[in-house]
């Protein structure tokens, strides 16, 4: 069953909801969403840390966050107070944004929609590959003059 | 809610025999399961590539498929005829083995099981991060002389 268009643009829209609200209640500086277009799975961009949580339910797929070091330093900054966080406070936090976006998406969506848990993992792969029948959603982020994206992919 | 021992073992146990039916039906050549062992998220072994699903529903986790590129490369050439695979026809081998392992487990276990969609990358990744309350069970596998890792992680 393949998503239409419709359905994947609400999806989205969650998505868009969900980044906004964990950054202006969380951190209460807004986050700015670029306009999010379609890719195709070769090229996509991973930053320093990502953290990926699988979609099942109705309909499957992935979502992942993607950001640089010095964004989680940020929010580790204004969440714990810890100036010189551990790498593996980097990794908790990069698991934490994901599992609290996705989750707020599964929280309006209910029981059609259900997410696994984060994996985080630091640095680009060599190759990255997504199903070809997955259709794959960019949502550039900036936050407090850092760059991230929220990367969608739905069957 | 954790996962319970016998239910860890129980969902491995599918596991197992879902990786020794995909070898054993599709190559008729056996493979070997060696003892499977409980690890800690730091040290995850990751070889040339790995197709990672998550999986939600009564539990969440993820499950990966780890092996080198060699072992693709023959599954290829049993399975299609090609001697001479692309980077693109290794890659979704490594979807497409984690997808038949995961769907055969998810068949058995019904809707309370429910797994999102392959997600393959080549290399090791610098860091992979679990959250800290997934228990992690690895399954050295052995076909055709190659060694491979089923890795399944549960909350």
């Amino acid at each position: 069953m393949k998503t239409s268009k419709a359905e994947f643009d609400a999806t989205c829209s969650l998505f868009i909801n969900s980044v906004n609200n964990y950054f202006r209640h969380l951190t209460e500086i807004d986050s700015e969403l670029n306009v999010p277009y379609i890719k195709q799975s070769e090229g996509l961009m991973l930053k320093d840390y990502t953290g990926m949580i699988g979609i099942s339910g109705n309909r499957k797929g992935f979502v992942y966050i993607s950001a640089n070091r010095i964004m989680y330093e940020d929010l580790i900054k204004i969440f714990i107070g810890i100036d010189d966080p551990s790498e593996e406070d980097i990794l908790d936090m990069a698991g934490e944004i994901s599992n609290v976006v996705a989750g707020n998406v599964r929280a309006n969506l209910g029981a059609n929609f259900m997410i696994s848990v984060p994996v985080v993992f630091q640095g680009m792969p060599s190759k990255l590959k997504i199903p070809e029948d997955v259709s794959i959603y960019v949502i550039p982020i900036v936050w407090n003059n850092h760059e991230a994206f929220v990367v969608i992919g739905l069957q």
